[in-house]
């Protein structure tokens, strides 16, 4: 099988949809609203619902194989993707799973996300090395973190060498090493406005996966650096669309916090 | 359940086994030998014969979470957890799955790995900064990646931040952090030996896990400079044990390989 070029595949859903929304498809039991509440054996049913409110105002779903993973929910998980591709076939669907690790144990990952779950992309953590990035690169597509939205990221990401930023020598050696291939994306979160510019600088176009929206607090509008012609940037809100009501009407309050978001997102796009 | 401490569960494998091994369990059907050539349903059966042919010869078992997902195994795994908690209830358990992820999402992960899994210890990615390995200390313990064992690693772990290579930077802001916790070690490839004397003189006696010793070529006389009283390093050695024969015989060529590699490292220790 072709791997797939997750470059080509967002072009076409940012075009169709006219959307940089990604919906995180991270379920929690314990949040689970209405009929769901705190069932985990619900986990398939309230991401099939999300879906289908959500499908036709997004460029991509992002499972976030943990949440599946702690309560043993590969199946919902498999289930899930063959839904999504169903309802939403061309919609990319992008493994959020943060893979890592050396050649041979790579090569197995990739088979986990590529040919068990079928993603377009999935992320993979570059620490071990670039050679580790590889056996996702020939099997398929990535999104290498970058600069990660959380408090601590600088820990490492933000550490000098050789008067850049770790994240930025990250950014500038995977587009060079991989920039021409189309199947690698890099992850940098909202919560980090300079930074997301200075990534979009020393990437060109490739692909961006922003996190950071809505519960995390990052603001739509420092995203205008990172926009590109086509798109370019993969805006993913989990939680605040996902847990939108705790009632009964939930299916509807995720679809309205999602159009609220993907119109704030257009409205930074026309700006 | 009070979070398991490492760093005590080794010292005392390591008294009662007299062995700085580990048994890396990386199932790949298509080198199963024997009868279970090939059959990805027997990765339960494959991974107890090897169990149960060298779990008096080990100071810890580290199943690769990768080589399981791959193949929608976590059941199998989950089994052979079982097993070794029945056959060897003193040896303690790596889950090795390099994960790292933001707070919200390292939670879940900690649960697959201490709640689901049962691990003593679970590998985890430094690159998202140390509040993302918080999550995991406080509800078990942790081998963080260090120097890895691959070609490629110097990637970002050799580079220069501030007159010292990164995985020393990190092995230093480890040992700060979490040194007192007895819940935190390292990981540091046996094919770096210069490293890893590095990290031993960085971190005081914080347990080491070693991979690269075998199939990747590591050789044993290196670990002396990261040896200490107790023990300190968890050497592990996965492919050379698991396939030391394609024929039936299967399970004694692991058991010898396995003796040879313990006799060999018991032989560093005494030097």
């Amino acid at each position: 099988m072709t791997p797939k070029n997750i470059t080509t595949l967002l072009e076409a859903s940012w075009a169709a949809s006219d959307s940089l929304l990604c919906v995180g498809l991270d379920p929690e039991p314990a949040r689970f609203p209405g009929r769901y509440s705190g069932d985990s054996g619900s986990v398939f049913e309230f991401c099939r619902d999300i879906v289908d409110a959500t499908h036709d105002l997004v460029c991509a779903f992002k499972p976030q194989i943990a949440y599946f993973a702690a309560v043993g929910a590969e199946g919902a998980l498999e289930r899930l993707i063959a839904h999504i591709r169903a309802v939403a076939p061309h919609v990319p669907l992008i493994l959020d799973a943060k893979r890592g690790d050396i050649g041979p144990t790579a090569v197995q990952y990739a088979r986990e996300a590529f040919d068990r779950y079928g993603a377009d992309a999935v992320t993979v953590n570059p620490y071990l090395g670039y050679d580790t990035v590889e056996p996702f690169v020939e099997r398929g597509s990535v999104f290498v973190l970058c600069r990660t939205s959380n408090p601590g990221s600088g820990d490492l990401q933000s550490l000098d060498v050789g008067g850049e930023p770790l994240y930025r020598r990250v950014a500038r050696d995977l587009a060079q090493r991989f920039g021409q291939s189309g199947r690698v994306g890099l992850v940098v979160g909202a919560t980090y406005p300079a930074e997301l510019a200075v990534v979009r600088e020393a990437v060109g176009t490739m692909p961006l996966l922003v996190p950071g929206i809505g519960a995390q607090g990052g603001d739509a509008a420092s995203l205008a650096p990172a926009l590109t012609p086509s798109g370019g940037v993969v805006v993913n809100s989990s939680r605040a669309v996902l847990y939108a009501s705790d009632g009964a009407d939930f299916a509807d309050a995720s679809r309205r916090v999602a159009l609220e978001t993907r119109d704030t997102l257009r409205a930074v796009r026309a700006a």
